[in-house]
């Protein structure tokens, strides 16, 4: 067996590879490939998708649940074109690479965009605490986790306008309060199903009021919350597998359950970091992440040997990005404790031989 | 086994079917849902995808390939935006509902759409033969084979501007001439793969010339062709599975083969519907779609005995569309011709019991 610590897309249950699997061959009589949207058997999938999302984040009422296209590289200008209103001005919080697209993306849908806050002194190594919101803006947007420089929020930044979260990387992986936000939007393809689809959940009351002149009809989440997600043919594998892998959360303590088995997971991995003399977190302790874990070799004349230590014991994906260097292991729900503790004690081994 | 008629998501080959599902639970080692999209052996992937529809449809030099997310319902919008120039007028032929759409996204876009001929007046059921296209439209814009009203083009319509098609229906099915086209785009889901991915062919002279004010990132087709399709997460297995249909189709004769099996059993069908009494074709000779072939009962009385007689010989999927009414016997490529000649006894058989 392979320890998957990549980025994303990345590790699932093997339970849900086993069940996706059958379906493609067999889904009552049929390939789940070959079956149309319109009928009934994948209208109960997407149905209960959206139910195991509201469930598992105990999403209030008011709120919609929609299965989109385009990750969130198209959800950094959705969420933009529907969060406008009069002001024409939106408050990004600057955690790196993410939040810059967003930012990016917020200026060709015809923003002016304000910095609330940024870690770019610091080569994003930190979570800004200091955060400077307009209160004009039309909303405030964060990236609740970024998978490059390992660095997490661990609360909501203090805010009185809309909050508007990128959760691509850590959605279903902690408690959240969903009424704290208007929109939280999330590529799949780590902790909800494989690449190919993008949850978005809205406040009912932020729908149809957007002030953009340009709001095309699939860019318009209105669209799709009055569809059901059935505006047009929708990614039916990638819904079909993230349901599977829902049901699989819930049958498994849900999203508190996952929580629990991340942060055991951290803890295991950063306190080997921090006493390992060898190695060396990039991130301080009150913003790492328990998503992506960033660290560095303090020795660099050993890399080549440590790296042929851990690819010859099944580890996949420890490479750093290579904006920090080093290595990063991404602990996604769906690692298992196991492949932590393989690593821990690799490093353990490494360092006692140097 | 079950003969599929169904219109899209539709049947691919049980190869692929198999091919795929193994896939998901061993993909060199991991399933193809947890592999990065950035790791070599998902590259070639993509990169075999790619030339695989060169390879089928001939495709010159000086085109790209691209496969996105969003169906034909944001090829729409992607079309128009990235096809603006000067004039800001766009030239539509009007088949129905997609046209449609494609009309009201142009608008959106910020065109001024010339309805350059349409077919509203007899409920879409043919082909408008004559194309007045204003000479200074940005492009011509049309929809090669109407899913719902069972109509085609067999030949592209005369134009001086550049040629614009959604081909999401029809595409792989027949041989056609890339370089006649400045830009294609099709939905998977019919003849190239199962949902959740969208074909581009775009000729690069094309690329980066809008006079669009918005053309954000993920819209401009510049971006992807500039990253091989790897600007951001693609939806992996859907682009996986494809060219696992399109390595089919290169090793059945390609297109031209497809061209042939589809030209017989259009055939076979409309020559059971024009000599049976109890049936009628919907659309005339001439501008009959060899994917979607639309009917109806001449002795509506017996439409429940039919149904039923249908349903229990595991045919599925023939319900006709709510707009026409009948019957929608939908032949992508790899609907067998032993599946169109079930249907057909079963018609013979049920009119010779009247």
């Amino acid at each position: 067996m392979k320890h998957n610590f990549g980025a994303g897309p990345c590790i699932l249950p093997q339970e849900v590879f086993q069940e996706a699997s059958k379906s493609v061959v067999d889904f009552n009589g049929l390939s789940i490939l070959e079956v149309s949207h319109r009928h009934k058997d994948f209208v109960a999938v997407m149905d209960e998708a959206i139910a195991l999302v509201k469930k598992a984040l105990n999403v209030p009422e008011g709120y919609s649940v929609i299965f989109l296209q385009g990750g969130a590289s198209l959800g950094f200008l959705i969420s933009a074109l529907n969060m406008m209103r009069d002001a024409k001005k939106a408050s990004y919080i600057n955690t790196g690479a993410w939040s810059k697209k967003a930012m990016t993306e917020a200026k060709k849908a015809g923003f002016e965009v304000i910095e609330a806050a940024s870690s770019a002194d610091k080569n994003f190594n930190y979570i800004p605490k200091n955060v400077a919101v307009d209160p004009s803006s039309d909303y405030l947007h964060f990236t609740s986790n970024n998978t490059i420089f390992g660095t997490q929020f661990r609360e909501i930044p203090n805010s009185d306008v809309p909050l508007v979260c990128d959760m691509s990387s850590d959605i279903f992986s902690r408690e959240i309060n969903v009424a704290d936000f208007d929109l939280i939007y999330a590529g799949a393809q780590k902790n909800m199903g494989p690449a190919g689809t993008t949850l978005y959940i809205v406040k009912d009351e932020a729908l149809g009021k957007s002030t953009s002149a340009f709001l095309p009809t699939y860019l318009d989440l209105k669209t799709h919350a009055e569809k059901d997600s059935m505006f047009n043919t929708p990614p039916v594998f990638p819904v079909y597998a993230s349901m599977l892998n829902l049901r699989h959360l819930i049958n498994n303590g849900g999203v508190r359950g996952a929580q629990e088995r991340n942060e055991a997971k951290a803890a295991l991995l950063y306190n080997e970091i921090d006493s390992n003399p060898l190695f060396e977190a990039t991130v301080g302790e009150a913003d790492r992440s328990n998503m992506n874990v960033t660290f560095l070799m303090t020795d660099e004349s050993r890399t080549d040997e440590f790296n042929a230590l851990w690819l010859e014991n099944d580890i996949v994906g420890l490479k750093g990005h290579r904006s920090v260097g080093g290595y990063r292991a991404s602990m996604y729900n769906a690692l298992p404790i196991e492949s932590v503790q393989v690593l821990v004690d690799l490093m353990k081994h490494f360092s006692s031989k140097g």
